[in-house]
């Protein structure tokens, strides 16, 4: 099966905003093994958009559309779909009834022009959008106007709105593609790894490619992150065995470097985990990151029970005056310096109390570096019950991405102290 | 004028990836008040491509293409746009030459398949791009085969990476934009706002509404943030007419809640600049945004002439520690009320020795919230020379939001406390 995606509304062609939605759209579709054969943005306008959909009915066996679908003057998806292949479009009572009531409920007086939302096109089943006043709807649409090949073409009519548009899927389109699937599809398995290079990854992979092939694996850099994919297409059985050689072979070669193998973990999210696990605590002490670890840790929901709090010592007094830090060191080494990230660390799991800290000293730029020091330098220590060791590295990027480098380093050294040192409770 | 923008890639088709060149694109159409029609993305397929050109050809006078430039096989823009218009191609020995330089150079042995990258369309000019190896092209197309009542369209061959599209938009398309402008065009004045909803700025904005229509005016809102921006079409005096009167009535009914009139600054940008003016130290206690002020502060480049640290207190016994907020203060009133972020940022202020200090105390939820301090709930203080005051809000949203609305609230307090109050050094 082919699909195209249509995404209407003027605003998606101003500067501020780009259409999301066919992403979600296109993670259903290749579940479900259909080409994408395009997609297109297109304004609020009636021609344009019954252009746009004569169109891809040549070209495209299902049509996904967002947008268009409110209640004012400018919602125009439904008269321009019926115009494009010359359909009726009709006002449906059921629907003109349950806006009623929908404005009744909220206590709201109803204009006139709403009831368009009750307009369905002949031959379309309605679609239920329990989030909003926007029902969607399925067009079936036959004959000359699309591809001869196929000798049908069904249209999707979607909301634009994201959260609207999430349960429609589940509730609508995934069944329809379920229904109609030889079982064919396919199927994504995801390593995250961070703290290492695209170029560590696939020198490790080597061997796998040597005997299997790059077919089907794919790697997708972020700074300091990395997902290796590994992607099956086909019936059940021919992703199965295709995901059963390379899976093992995937974890054989690069599985200790691996921080999660779900997709919606992050780096922080199975620190805690592991800490919680653990029944222990960690805290920080940082200096060029400003307070970055400290702030990802705590975006995790119930992030209390493993992180017990940290200091963002910026001045060299505070590093002094809050990590005992002892001022002689910062005058002899400089501030981003072994030493001084040895101490910071070693200060912050006293003072702070906690099983572990993590401390971060280094020149995030653009100002600051030095030949000796240049811009990227950085210094991490990781103090636990078991002694402190320092990191050193030098991150390329600009400040953000320094920044960034830095906290997913430390973070990961500590995921891996956590991960291969026996428990200290125990 | 009207323009259209195909990105051409199949890797735009996927999950992972959205064409965001077409933004910086259109910011340029926009300034010379082009047209903007329709935008597609299409896949590495010649039929695709040339259907979709020569489509585009009829409705826009200028088409902008990015992507497939590249020297591999699936880079088939050029023969794509030379097929779909009958156009020869043909081999240019200055870019050959150019190529086996820039390999020379790089001392790496050139692929046959490179030398594609010097074929240049019949009639096209050549782009130079001095920062990689595919040249853009602007092509003339003439005839039956674009919009009749122009009598020719003009298309633009860009690379696909954003950092050499960028450069070749100011060299090529900006000065072929405007030669062809008769001065009209658009041109946007932005106004940032943190801190407020975006009905009370519309409330603000009534009597401008009433008196001139909300024509131009377009409110943008984020959390915790509003852009609220006039954009003025027409000639250079029709749009110098228009922001006058606009200009000056939204300054009258919003300016002393605009943070800043600089679309590139951020709430913690400005409050740093101000810091540094008056030549005073802020310091952070933070509680549940667990860092977040504070990486936000030291995002900004020489942020340690404005801020000297902080604390995250994550755990009461950290609060009483660090920051000597009573044991009893917290038993009795809870980690979350007004007397404990009082304590949190008088105890900042005193131990960090600034003239300033912020702190955060709140429910960032999912979880502890209650009927009496719902999820949402924040107190945050605000300590200086001349006292400290106390903020209670209940912010709505999840744990992302909440914890980030409670940093633009506590930020643009500090601002406003700052440009209000006389410079405490005087």
């Amino acid at each position: 099966m082919k699909a195209a995606i249509l995404a209407i509304g003027s605003e998606l062609l101003g500067t501020e905003r780009l259409d999301t939605n066919s992403l979600r759209l296109t993670k259903v579709l290749e579940r479900y093994g259909v080409e994408l054969v395009g997609k297109s943005v297109r304004p609020d306008d009636e021609t344009a958009i019954a252009d746009e959909l004569r169109r891809f009915a040549q070209e495209a066996d299902l049509v996904l559309i967002t947008g268009g679908l409110g209640p004012t003057a400018d919602d125009i998806t439904r008269q321009s779909l019926a115009r494009a292949f010359s359909l009726g479009l009709e006002r449906n009572d059921d629907l003109v009834e349950a806006l009623r009531e929908r404005f009744r409920r909220f206590g709201r007086e109803m204009a006139e022009v709403n009831l368009q939302q009750a307009d369905v096109i002949e031959g379309a089943t309605i679609l239920a959008n329990p989030l909003g006043s926007a029902v969607g709807q399925r067009v079936p649409v036959q004959g000359d106007s699309v591809r001869s090949d196929s000798g049908d073409a069904t249209f999707f009519l979607f909301p634009g709105v994201p959260r609207e548009l999430e349960g429609m899927i589940s509730d609508h389109l995934e069944p329809w593609l379920a229904e109609r699937s030889d079982g064919s599809g396919s199927e994504t398995i995801v390593f995250k790894i961070a703290g290492y290079g695209e170029s560590e990854i696939e020198q490790q992979l080597q061997p796998l490619y040597d005997e299997h092939g790059r077919d089907g694996i794919t790697i997708l850099a972020s700074p300091g992150e990395i997902r290796l994919m590994i992607t099956a297409r086909g019936t059940a059985d021919e992703r199965r065995r295709f995901l059963e050689i390379r899976e093992a072979s995937v974890r054989e070669a690069v599985g200790h470097f691996v921080f999660t193998e779900n997709a919606d973990d992050t780096l922080e999210t199975v620190v805690l985990r592991e800490l919680k696990r653990r029944g222990e605590m960690v805290a920080t002490a940082e200096s060029c990151t400003g307070g970055l670890v400290a702030e990802r840790l705590t975006r995790v929901a119930g992030s209390s029970s493993g992180f017990a709090g940290g200091v963002v010592t910026y001045s060299n007094e505070l590093k002094t005056q809050l990590l005992g830090v002892p001022a002689e060191a910062i005058v002899e080494n400089g501030a981003v310096s072994e030493i001084v990230a040895r101490a910071m660390a070693v200060g912050a799991r006293e003072r702070l109390g906690t099983d572990y800290a993590i401390s971060i000293t280094g020149i995030a730029g653009p100002g600051g570096g030095s030949e000796e020091k240049p811009v990227g330098t950085v210094y991490m220590a990781l103090s636990g019950p078991d002694g402190t060791e320092v990191f050193h590295k030098v991150f390329h990027g600009d400040r953000h991405g320094i920044r960034w480098r830095t906290s997913q380093h430390v973070l990961e050294e500590l995921r891996r102290r956590l991960v291969t040192k026996p428990d200290s409770g125990a």
